[in-house]
């Protein structure tokens, strides 16, 4: 029969889920205006709008686990850096269209594979999120991949941009199957897989995808970690001080 | 004799002072660990460091005129953009290096006439933190003005940049040499001569260094403005965004 979980645990999980889809989904809308075709500046702010949506549901639905009273827009708009709980992968900075497409394509493939495991979660409220998030998310696997594969197999420049940003984030996809003490209470209580026994999955989406691109995987196994503990790159704070301004400047105002 | 002034037109007067210092300032302290050559970063660096310290003193005088208790301090971190007075030339973004010279020139020759000018204020404060900040600024001149000249007068690519960058900044120029009426009361109350009558000796200082660094003045007499009344454009929001951070997010921290 599967444990249950204390909800200090279940918090800091919760707060993973909505950190990634919180500073990817960030990250994305800050092409909103900058894209190099109309299409893909449509395509990137739909993303942003998508995961934000997502944030509202995880970072929601911790609020009401941690039971302080918190919401969503309290957890997203103030805690500092070292309370988040992304990966390090997602506050990447943006680049050029490679580098964020390759960022996109890297954590889609994790998410899509972690959406399907949790849409059969034993916590409810979890497979709730998951089923509606997992539709989306699909989408944007689909969409990176199409784009890695022409962007990769594309011209020469759009060849080494592409190898360029495969490069530079490779060693920031191991961090996504590192399990730690929250992630095995999740696992034994049927909330969530172990993050490494995503990792097979991950590799059956990425691998071919990268090949028919005609992109070279990096041979290093280093993996950057620690956002998922709250130790994050300077970048964090950089994206907290854009996303937080207004809350901080004037604090609890609505419209 | 001398008109006195309001003290709500004093204040005004004052911080479009330490605004064009605090906003100049941090752009130099952008470079800090980016900057071309060790020596440039030192030199950014200082300069920085000078500005921050003239605004200590420009924002800390207009705390007192305004006699609500505000310090240097609450006016730098806790304005929002619509109540800064800076020209937008010190906020345009820092581009290559030779753009962050070039509106870093184009300031220093105007800084250094009005400071010069505001030594012999009425107002014996202001003239006291002219006497520290002209030494300053004379040297900030000297130093831009020297790069300028290599830069202008280098190769190719260095001229290309330079001028480029002239031709970026010199609409926003102007709004350095607009009167109103608060600059018409500062006149009439001998504190600050007129920006307008600094126009003459500002092209004085300028154009012979734009010829020797055998760049071209732009034909374009249009001029943007907006800031010295609050009317930004959407660059000083991110500046006001890192700048803030920690004061919006710990209030009242100290160290």
């Amino acid at each position: 029969m599967a444990q249950t979980v204390s909800n200090s645990d279940l918090f800091e999980w919760l707060l993973r889920l909505g950190d990634n889809a919180l500073i990817l989904g960030h990250r994305c809308s800050e092409w909103c205006g900058h894209a190099p075709a109309l299409e893909e500046d449509i395509a990137l702010a739909n993303m942003a709008l998508d995961l934000i949506g997502q944030t509202q549901l995880w970072l929601g639905l911790a609020g009401e686990v941690e039971g302080k009273g918190r919401t969503a827009d309290n957890l997203a708009y103030l805690r500092d850096a070292h309370e988040f709980r992304n990966v390090l992968l997602v506050e990447r900075p943006n680049g050029d269209f490679a580098f964020t497409l390759m960022r996109q394509f890297l954590f889609d493939a994790f998410h899509i594979e972690l959406l399907e495991s949790l849409k059969s979660s034993s916590d409810k409220r979890v497979a709730e999120i998951a089923e509606k998030a997992a539709k989306e998310v699909a989408y944007h696997y689909e969409r990176s991949a199409d784009l890695i594969i022409r962007l990769g197999d594309g011209t020469q420049e759009s060849h080494n941009r592409t190898q360029a940003a495969l490069n530079s984030l490779w060693s920031y996809t191991g961090e996504m199957f590192q399990d730690d003490a929250v992630d095995e209470a999740m696992a034994e209580a049927g909330i969530a897989p172990l993050p490494s026994a995503l990792k097979a999955r991950w590799e059956a989406k990425v691998y071919p995808v990268l090949a028919e691109a005609t992109l070279k995987v990096p041979d290093s196994k280093y993996a950057h970690k620690g956002g998922k503990r709250g130790v994050h790159t300077e970048h964090l704070g950089y994206i907290l001080a854009d996303l937080q301004f207004l809350q901080r400047a004037y604090p609890g105002c609505t419209w």
